[in-house]
């Protein structure tokens, strides 16, 4: 039945509301979930406004939509943790189940996975809807139940949240560290925070926008900040009080990126999330002299989900109030879904952090 | 008294022999050392014609050499390992007992390293003479004992050959390993022989020098070999049945580090061991995509060298021409001390793989 | 249909023939397997004279055997790594797709493992058929093929060798080290051959039984091997040359614990294969004050398999003749399928090293 | 000069107080250092009432002490890092610099170390005094200067906190980990502490006497607390809602060791930091089928003082009213110097959890 309202992606500049097939349980481990809180991400954007990026081409229309909370609506027989009405968050990309990648831990490297919103890389194969439509089915073990406390907003902010557990997780941040992170979006942001909560005792967000270094202070998301357009490396690391050991590359910024060798202590770890356009510049001699460690992160993987929720459950357990930091503060604009398309040029504009769109009612 | 007869680099292009002062012993673990076989390094090369690379600039006259190998003519009272006659191979760079790097565990690192032949980066700190001379002196745990069967020329392989190591310890090159190792000098041809010893599965040399892969095939020091100049990457993963888990990048040509990261399995590890003479473009966001892990490998830190001697003594137990690996082979020329400025007008002219000049007599 | 000739362990002391209903494919990843060889195991034999050991009670009746090798003669529509006639090795514990022992790459401590000749832990579980009968069903990924030169009994060893591979991958086995394995049964030796093909310096097997300890030198699986009938620790350790750094315990006998917590040097690692029948009175202070590391090795898990038949390929590539190890030396009684209840006699009399059957004709 | 106040442990029972020479400076890098506050440990007390323990058995008389703290009152020639004034904690052992334990990044391990208030296991070995005297000797970098706005009393808590971080570098305890620890002394308290501060979702104290438990959760050091003579093991889970996948053993007691290892979900980690005093009857065959890696922890070395001192730092950055966790609660009885042989009997007593002496003046 086609019931299920979509947002639809029809091709470069080209977004529209659609009514598609509701999901239905095939499988005894599936659920259906009503889709609550969508947040809006950059890649969005890359598909709306240049028809993807990297390996990724847009080459049929899709849902848009992988940064998703809702309410389950349906499960299937052998469904265990979840039931009907639990507040979830849903883990946009599924694996193949007999993969290596899979079979060894590094699910996120499956060349079989089916990713919500991402067109498959194998021509072939099957594609993922996104999730900004009313209804989305999902394994129950690719969807997080959010305890009470945590708001269906949150929710929406596990999938960004996630890819910062997971870089600080490939890069064992841990108690001690001196982090710098490059980059004040809402990944960089999400994944200083992350850093943080993981031990480091100094993060610093580096950016050349003002008030995103700002915002990173104000939501107690760094330690330090500074703006790299007034400041010299050497200033940066006085700004610091010593060289960091680790850099989280969340900029995708070539300038950054050799930034981050230089800065890095002998025997630091370099941790690269963000994306390039195209090589970047690599200061590679400098690089092994110092003996660095180049960590790629991509996505997210096992357990990365759950620990993002842990996150927030301790970050917001004695209330809002009380939280150490301020995770709904990125959310600076919140659409309808009938308003959804004004969403997306209002984020193309570079005019947001964080845009949540509600599912349709 | 000046009765140590040197090789003195006294700027670029003039080398001249020298009559310097014969080194005592002043420490209770010093050793004094008569050298016997030098092999001639890249980086000597790099000094004598270009006057230094990377941060390493000739700023005053230095003995040349540091690839040394020699016999015990002296031991401190508290030296307990060494006798007399020993054979030794000479780790020739000595860290600060002190110093964090130290401690940690990893000394290459040390801030405040004395390196013989290599100017000092702290340009007021001690120098330390290259092994080019009649007479070296070393605590003894910069000195590792020769068993008897093995060679001193095999000793003067062990510098290089640590460097191998090093590299395949940080990569944690182990059994079952795919290992693609580009570049066939003799860094490359070592870290490719130590990469099997480590028990790779493949090893397969990448060079565009076909006499350079015909050797590492008949040294048996690689299980495969590619020219890269004949053939495109496709070929090469064809080749070897398979995309590698491993790269060793010992050529530091641009186009082998990013071919490195192309033709590298999904989680692959690189391992930079060449230098650069400038920054690399670099396909960083494939690099991330694949998560691929890049070591940075400088020189050779704890328990290399012993690996080394280990190494060669495992080799040659059954005698020389049961060797699996015929390590000698790589040396293509010989010199007496008298002529070693001939030696290294060869080297520069790129005509040898590894030549080693006698020590004065 | 009911033509599947297998070998049932009924109760204790208490095996026959019995023909039960042939498998057929039911997934379009399952092979049928015509079994060929089958091993016989320590823990068939606890199941025969004890009814079990550990948690695992024999409850009701089951077919033996789970160290086997095959010949492919049926496969499933999506079968793509496996055609009808290949030999097969198989791996015959099946975890589950979604728990998140396999999902995080430990997959031999899935809670939901079915294991063919194994008494499900949860008594209302699925339990699986063990292999000692003419067609075996397993999924596509849990066949290993063997490549042409390596013959069905070479096959049948693959699994107490995966057992060996998965201890040295667990305790990280690598070049230069220096490995005490306790115990010279099956799976004592082959772990001692699989860390010398890690590149283990010196591989020392310690037993009390002077036949096996001359066994394991004949077949070229240890470097050194000492009778703890006959000497001390002390003289063990003087043997060797030095203290170990790596120790294989695959005897579970008490005093072979302790006498590897007091052998190893400091900073060791100690891998426990064996099992006991109870606790071991353990000198957990000076485990710690040696800064020790104890690994617990259960089974085999993630590409273990895949590792054992490359270890076999790599050793039998030349040919028999020129094989480094020699494994089949192992195999010191062979039987028919009819006579197969006469073999559990042999081996549950201690009297043989390895005991292969030959599947039903 | 005989001017240096101490207080010797002349033989069991029997402690004086002695005016022994007064240390100066030989090394460029000695520092003296005015002892402020000193700890008692436990193992003084075995000193006192045994004679010992393990290994270490007083075989002459020495000076006690070895948790202290102090001020700096002379530096050598080439000390950098501290200057006279600086409050400091004193790291009590110092190793060779020579060792292939110190070389490879475990200090605590060297075969010669010195250590203070420690027979040397090498009867011909030097021997340290202890802390409890006027003044003591230290090279520069075994002191770590204390931030202005920490206490002398901190910094004497530094010692006992180290073997917590130790602990916890060593069993890599990180965000998310749900921890168990045993024994509610003061080793036990700081290490749940540190597990805290290094992102321990959950920590559980584990002892048999109440107020201890109480104590825990005032200072807020755990999360959970259980008296295990109150409950089963299984009870000990549901009250922590999950298995801990961690164990920080800090009682050496027997029963504990065991508990440890049943509790534990498969794959956990085990960390011994207490000590028993025999062999532990130890489920060593559970503890493979889990999988579990039990990690012997023994002091403390590289970097952990100042990892010690930053968990200080932090915790009490914005003034003690405002500091996460109580550290100085920890403290329950001080005494002056004069007094220092009923503190011993005090803390020999029981009586106390810990108590702290005040230099000589």
């Amino acid at each position: 039945m086609n019931t299920n309202e979509s947002l639809v992606l029809n091709k470069i500049d080209d977004i529209s509301f659609q009514f598609l097939e509701t999901p239905t349980i095939t499988n005894p481990n599936d659920v259906i979930v009503q889709v609550k809180k969508t947040g809006i991400c950059g890649s969005d954007i890359h598909f709306y406004a240049h028809g993807g990026f990297g390996y990724f081409r847009l080459n049929k229309p899709m849902v848009l939509g992988h940064e998703s909370s809702g309410v389950v609506v349906e499960v299937g027989n052998e469904v265990k943790s979840l039931k009907v009405g639990d507040k979830v968050a849903i883990e946009p990309g599924v694996p193949s189940r007999f993969s290596d990648a899979y079979k060894s831990g590094h699910y996120n490297l499956c060349p079989h996975m089916v990713f919500a919103a991402t067109p498959n890389l194998d021509i072939n194969g099957p594609s993922a809807p996104g999730t900004l439509c009313k209804y989305f089915k999902s394994p129950e073990d690719f969807l997080v139940k959010l305890p009470d406390h945590l708001s269906l907003e949150l929710g929406a902010l596990v999938e960004p949240l996630s890819v910062g557990v997971h870089a600080c997780k490939i890069g064992s941040v841990k108690f001690g560290d001196i982090v710098v992170v490059f980059g004040a979006g809402p990944v960089g942001l999400l994944a200083a925070s992350t850093a943080k909560k993981f031990g480091a005792t100094k993060v610093m967000v580096v950016d050349v926008v003002e008030s995103k270094l700002e915002m990173a202070l104000r939501l107690n998301m760094a330690t330090h900040v500074f703006n790299s357009k007034n400041g010299t490396l050497d200033e940066m690391i006085k700004e610091l009080g010593q060289r960091p050991n680790v850099v989280l590359e969340c900029s995708g910024a070539e300038v950054c990126i050799q930034s981050g060798v230089h800065v890095l202590a002998p025997g630091g770890r370099f941790i690269q999330v963000g994306n390039t356009t195209g090589p970047a510049s690599f200061p590679i001699t400098e690089f092994a002299t110092k003996e660095l460690t180049l960590f790629g992160s991509f996505r997210y993987g096992f357990d990365d989900y759950k620990t993002g929720v842990a996150l927030l459950d301790a970050n917001y357990k004695d209330g809002e109030d009380k939280a150490g930091i301020n995770y709904l503060g990125l959310i600076t604009h919140r659409f309808k879904f009938k308003d959804a398309i004004e969403a997306y040029d209002l984020v193309r504009a570079g005019k947001s952090v964080k845009c949540i769109i509600d599912g349709p009612e």
